[in-house]
């Protein structure tokens, strides 16, 4: 964590699937190294489906853009969501099926995705979902090592970060030398490495043998042959022909226009009366509008049932938060901006991913005031619009200065001090932190560093008569978000003695 | 932990005690490194004794064969078990005796030893002890470094990891330099090497000063001879000449002929016999029978006087569990095996030590689904029999495709999926696992990853048709371990295509 | 941790301030590489302030000599120490302040200091103030690298360890070679290295855009000036012109004569006491008596007015606690000696940073048993006299044999056993340890290992008829502290043979 220059990155990378793109950053440089993380961002297009995959580490998913729903598979909990066996004599096309909870997300969430669990998302909407992802290598639920991992259910795709680990393992290999077993594996690397290309999947059946698949699932070798991904190009995010049909309650949202982003209601009540209705839910509006009706009247009874009290506290736990625009802010200036943080005492998951986040909007030349991250590395990802930013290290030397626009990323070390301002009418950020309780300690303004010293503390400190050293400690009325002043509304011009 | 090839490896060094024999596997193995634990296996003959030792990191050690006792020592705990003082007028044989808690094992116990505590272990049976060890270096109490470390109470011999320990030595020498200082202290350690060798002893009271140690311990010369392991070679496993006598409550075992192996009782019912009726027990039979008429009745008021609060949750902690062949299973089929685990919930001291483990046994051409390890890195060591296993890595890989024999151990990284099936009438193995509440998520079968994804998301994921994805979901009914089909009674020879 | 040689290392590099001294040891050397901890002196002459900083990993501070006050900000804190408006119409001196609690420190006091919290100190006596600090920099509150880094608030000085920092970075680079980005960051580095010494200031203000601060703080450009150190020369430790006039509750120290050392009460009753009677103290005697008098009716109503239940736990913490020669001790012997210990148990805000400490003192030619740390490393400081220490590892090797002096540091690593025998009417060391539940085990004397072994595993451990066994357990009667032998008053001299 040397850093001596940090640079405000856009992806290195992108990977094409049927249905979207995976762009990824290299987590080799040496900003992400420090911070021990990972960053990667998928695009879905409508009726795209990101297949089931689990990772090494831990993640955070900011949803920049869209709506659709997600799942994960937490193992030995039960299947929650059920659809009622039909009772009347059934042509065949009734089937029953159930399975584990299934959760809508919408512009501004946070999800957050434990280690080794299984996740997947989809977008039923017209407007493309952006989704960018944290992944924390350095947690300890990684017992693996610092590469980020993607564990793929299906599908012959390269996993999106593979190209790096291959990188960093020929850097490894120079360096490491000395006994003959080594040299052996690294014979057998590179063999396999270049088996890859041709090998028959990518996925984390392809390399079992077909009899073992076989009998584990007892399905035909045709089944195994979708299983393994065989001879198909489909990629991490594939189409769903004619859409999902999922069990799911039914959504406030189904009221609005499709695909309009208006700003929606406080998250709270949102959950609320998702609670109060559930029934069944096709998302693949416009078919089967009949069975919707039969199953309707049928649902309600058996949702949750089968619970116990350890299925209460770890199969039922809350894995979303919205801290977007439209959530309500933690604080709040109409000249100034907002920002919404979540942390493990919002959404308890947290404190098992060791992870917490930040939303902040700022207006045009609307400061946040000079501050660091008193437990945590910070990665900065610009939404929307630019400000300029600088990061200071210990020795006091500007490790950053300069523009952080929509798109980029930027890391801020723990204990490094930053400060911004936007350039634009509203710089929108996402924040991704490496503690479940993240805190900031502020620099300047009320409630500051500064400003709970002692008067003679910051007097004898930076060298000042006492009336100056008030002026220090009070001149700033703000805390978080300082207004642009009178005379920058004409001009934000600066530059840098 | 870019590992491309898993091997099933045997120890590969061995040191012969009088006693007994350690045997070693490789730390600085690549797969070894990846999990950062460490393995070894120590047979113990009859009334052997493996003298007392610590370690830096915590170990989990799996009684394959064999019952005996063992001591830890917890410091500031009390001497638990006194002999009572003969109020009768006394010849000088008749000593009081006090020390902590002496424990009875058997075989199938897992004993769980925290970092820093002095462990021994005593074999007073026919039947030779062997015991496998799991040192996890890469735990959070170890503050030292990577290599597992014995610090022996006594003898002369070298610690079993310590060859290892050079052959890294020597590397990290060479990848570094830059600074005199550590040019001087590579000269020093290589002096260091080569003194040992005509060294007086190898054990932490070796390198003291003899005066520090009459002083320390108030003894003569000969006693501080004897104390740093001066001129013997007996190594670090003892024969205890006549067997020991040490104060412990009767068992029930002593009612069973000695050295037979018949299946033992419910752990649990066995816990509770033994603490009904405490009292002196002589493992050195047929001597001293009259002294332990006379102690015998005199015993059984004082055991645990002086505890409190604190005592009671550490000084009295259980420190072993039975998960062999004789307890009581966790999951149980008769056609197809029994698997039982244990963690910090049914060992709470287990919390401490961050590790759990599994045991399994599997009939022949049953098989244990694909899974991965959701938290823990997983060192599978075979009992008995041999199976055929498959691990396959996050790129679809197969890592591992190969038999795993009786005494052999395969390292199965974090997250890489597994299957195996057993060639065997009975494959029995062993599982240490790096986390105290490790679990698995399964792959296929009831309540699998597949089986808890909605029906539509199988069938877009896999590109199946709904009723193949039924099929995929539902049609194999098991949940861990698949009975062998009707047609692998005949043969189980599978080829990889 | 290879260690095959110690040293008793004396600080490496002094930076001298205007108002006192601080003095590092090269946190690079081997035995504090492995430790993972940094350790520094600082020396603070009368009316001397260590200007605010902070840290990237924890601090516990040890109190070699003097008295005086020190200060900590707690983000989102709130002031607790107010001072009252004048009621009276004001000539423009009456001002208000308010700010976060200030503590005073006397000799032999621990304070802990969290990552990341800004952390000030204050002389206000005639005693120079000699306080040394332990740095963690392996605390997993630390998400940078393993380099101590301090962040100044103010002034121009270098920060300490700096040197340091570039010695290893060269080294790194030197290491790692492969891609054109890092060549690219090699040359910013040397660069940036180069820059620094015609900087304008080293301080985290120093680096910002003036424009920034003159918004973010809303003052005029010269203080801006000040804030960034521009062109000054103090230091980190400044002297302050007349003394600091801070807001503290009266002292009973004001009632001893300044400077004397007399031994102080007992540290639980000091605070009492000081609860007691909250008025306002200024430090700065002689001047503004009449000020002070007004202040002091009105105190005393509102101190800690706006606590809730959050910094009920937090924020008044209590961060400090006495550990010296004049505290009760946790063992004692007068033949031997004392020592006591402060743990989390103690001191609650310890489990936080994971560190605990021990202070003791040895009467001449008193021994402290063979023992070892059970799950820390620990950091050996002389502060008065010298003793003979041997410290031997897990080969049996001594790794140091020689002496410990006042002034010298030394590392014992976790597990290693080490032995000292005082050459001094009074040796006294604190020993900081990386563990907030630091323990450790004797290896001889009443209740230590070997005494809690049962007999016959000591008689056949060590080879020895059941009697010497016995004198072995049961010989030396002293718990931690043996009292000198008779012999010993003549001479202490011992050669190794």
């Amino acid at each position: 964590c040397q850093l001596e220059r940090l640079d405000a990155l856009e992806p290195d990378n992108r990977i094409e699937s049927e249905g979207g793109l995976i762009e990824t950053w290299n987590p080799n440089n040496r900003q992400f190294r420090c911070a021990r993380v990972a960053l990667s961002r998928a695009t879905l297009q409508r009726n795209a489906l990101r297949r089931p995959y689990y990772s090494n580490a831990p993640q955070e998913i900011y949803i920049q853009q869209g709506n659709g729903y997600f799942g994960m598979v937490f193992p030995s909990c039960p299947e929650t969501f059920e659809e009622p066996q039909q009772s009347e004599q059934g042509e065949g096309r009734r089937y029953r099926d159930s399975h584990q909870k299934v959760n809508r997300f919408r512009q501004g969430d946070i999800i957050a995705v434990p280690t080794g669990i299984v996740f997947w998302m989809y977008n039923d909407q017209d407007i493309p979902v952006i989704a960018i992802s944290l992944t924390d290598t350095g947690s300890s639920n990684n017992q693996l090592d610092q590469m980020p991992r993607r564990f793929y259910l299906a599908g012959n795709q390269e996993q999106e970060f593979l190209r790096y680990q291959h990188q960093q393992g020929v850097k490894e290999e120079q360096d490491n030398d000395g006994n003959q077993e080594q040299e052996f594996l690294r014979y057998q690397h590179r063999q396999g490495v270049k088996e890859e290309q041709d090998n028959d999947g990518n996925n984390i059946f392809s390399g079992f043998n077909r009899d073992f698949l076989e009998d584990a699932f007892n399905v035909n070798r045709h089944i195994v042959d979708r299983l393994q991904g065989r001879n198909e190009e489909r990629g991490a995010i594939v189409k769903v022909k004619g859409g999902l049909s999922i069990i799911t309650p039914p959504e406030r949202q189904a009221r609005h226009p499709r695909g309009s982003r208006q700003e929606e209601d406080e998250d709270e009540d949102e959950d609320e009366k998702e609670e109060r209705q559930p029934s069944h839910h096709k998302s693949r509006r416009g078919e089967d509008e009949d069975d919707k009706e039969k199953r309707h009247s049928q649902k309600g009874e058996s949702r949750r049932h089968g619970d116990n009290g350890l299925e209460e506290t770890v199969c039922t736990a809350k894995l979303r938060l919205n801290i977007g625009s439209s959530s309500s802010p933690d604080i709040y200036n109409p000249q100034a901006g907002r920002i919404k943080t979540v942390t493990s005492v919002d959404l308890p998951v947290l404190r098992w991913l060791k992870l917490s986040a930040e939303h902040g909007s700022l207006r045009k030349n609307a400061m946040f005031v000079p501050h660091y991250n008193l437990n945590a590395n910070s990665v900065l990802y610009a939404l929307k619009g630019r400000a300029r930013l600088q990061v200071v290290n210990c020795n006091g030397n500007t490790v950053f200065d300069g523009e952080l626009e929509a798109g980029r990323a930027l890391t801020v070390p723990q204990n490094y001090v930053v400060a911004a301002k936007s350039l634009s009418d509203r710089f929108t950020y996402v924040a991704f932190k490496t503690n479940d309780r993240a805190g900031i300690a502020r620099l300047a303004g009320t409630s500051s560093v500064i400003n709970d010293l002692p008067l003679d503390v910051v007097a004898a400190t930076f060298n000042l008569e006492r009336n100056e050293a008030r002026q220090l400690k009070f001149n700033n009325p703000s805390r978080f978000l300082v207004p642009p002043r009178e005379s920058e509304k004409i001009s934000s011009s600066t530059t840098r003695v």
